[in-house]
């Protein structure tokens, strides 16, 4: 896979979007290849699907990676981790947006938050998320809402960002790219 | 969110395109921004869902704006209200083409009229419709045939426009833009 | 549709990503415009729907194109089929990992061969796949392997491919274009 040359990519606030297996989380790191990181995990091994995935991605990262798992206080979480010296990665807002739902929370709220804390991050943060509102309305309530969030929680994120990636294929497009 | 400058961006034929709550039609108000404008619904309040989410889009567009409906006769309702003076947002080609499919038209037809309509309109008209087709084959042959038919009307209608945007997370990507 | 002349893209490897009724298929046929090409088709027509769209496709091809079957051993096709002066035109990647997963076969170490034949092939491949990862999570297990093997089948094919396409409403967005 194509890979952006961290020398080439300052590391900025950074939204990578995508579908499913299209890159995202490799791409995500690899822009953050060359020095310490910080892998801040949502997702929850809940059943044995997950758990490989997070045991494949785990194995892909390496030493380099310090990993934090924070399924529901992703701000919080990034508060205390935020640095200069050492990026962030969080993946992903999808997981985290769908934790705040199942918990009964108020995912706007907690989206205005992470927001605040994204206009004056204490370092380098790069986020995860996908894009799910492209194929045909879904046929329940839940699916709807859930669809609606994830865009509403997007558009945020994006317009706090400097940097907006889609990947498709394990290729980026660059939809802000702000110096 | 990112809007375009209006002094920038010439109000000409232009569809916009882009998944749910892509920020879609926020895009295509604000390329209208800075003087009068029509905004020409497709959309019918058949229940409370959708009531609340024209009344949140109605609420959002404020006094410049001039609202109509039309859930099936919009080549018609173009040809009344199109004019150099005051552009017309179609919101959205999505919605129209299911009143069409349940009304039992041939909707075929009348994407194939209002094409006809937009290769010389009286006045800027800017569209706004969904992109169905990038989630997996839906399960059933009425989905089948919706997805088949957006995705031919879009094809048409960006083939004929002068502009075309893809909307992600509130940020355009130009398919197309002709002078 | 907007058609890419034959005289300025060069047939060189390509991927065609996009959605369903995306226009990739007619974006891909555009682009062999001009000369003899071969036309590896990896659908079956299992019934009515399926047929009704191979033979549509058929018909608008015409006499320039010599069609082949192949709906499972795509990478010894091409290696019997490709050649310097016809250049192949694989319609598409997403049926051909539907009949190997319906096969049982292990479509990962297909995807290997096929890519392994990419990396250097006799003569100009292109090759249309589904993106089918934008929607919501499937419900099925079944639906998420397929969408995860597509996901990752359309990487592994864009990172060897020299050109990568993504389709929209009939308009290209290239995210790769190596001389």
């Amino acid at each position: 896979m194509p890979r952006p040359a961290s020398t080439t990519l300052v590391p900025t606030t950074t939204l990578v979007l995508g579908g499913a297996r299209s890159g995202k989380s490799a791409w995500a790191e690899a822009l953050l290849a060359g020095g310490p990181a910080l892998y801040l995990a949502t997702g929850q091994a809940l059943d044995g699907e997950m758990d490989e995935r997070i045991r494949h991605h785990r194995a892909r990262r390496g030493p380099r990676w310090t990993t934090v798992e924070e399924p529901l206080e992703l701000t919080a979480a990034l508060a205390r981790h935020a640095s200069p010296d050492r990026p962030v990665l969080v993946d992903c807002l999808t997981l985290w947006l769908s934790n705040l739902m199942h918990a009964g929370r108020d995912a706007d709220a907690d989206a205005a938050g992470l927001c605040e804390f994204l206009a004056a991050p204490a370092g380098p943060v790069v986020l995860v998320s996908n894009e799910v509102g492209l194929g045909l309305v879904p046929e329940t309530r839940l699916g709807r809402d859930f669809r609606d969030h994830q865009g509403r929680l997007n558009q945020r994120v994006a317009a706090i960002c400097r940097r907006v990636v889609f990947l498709a294929a394990g290729l980026p497009l660059f939809l802000k790219d702000e110096p």
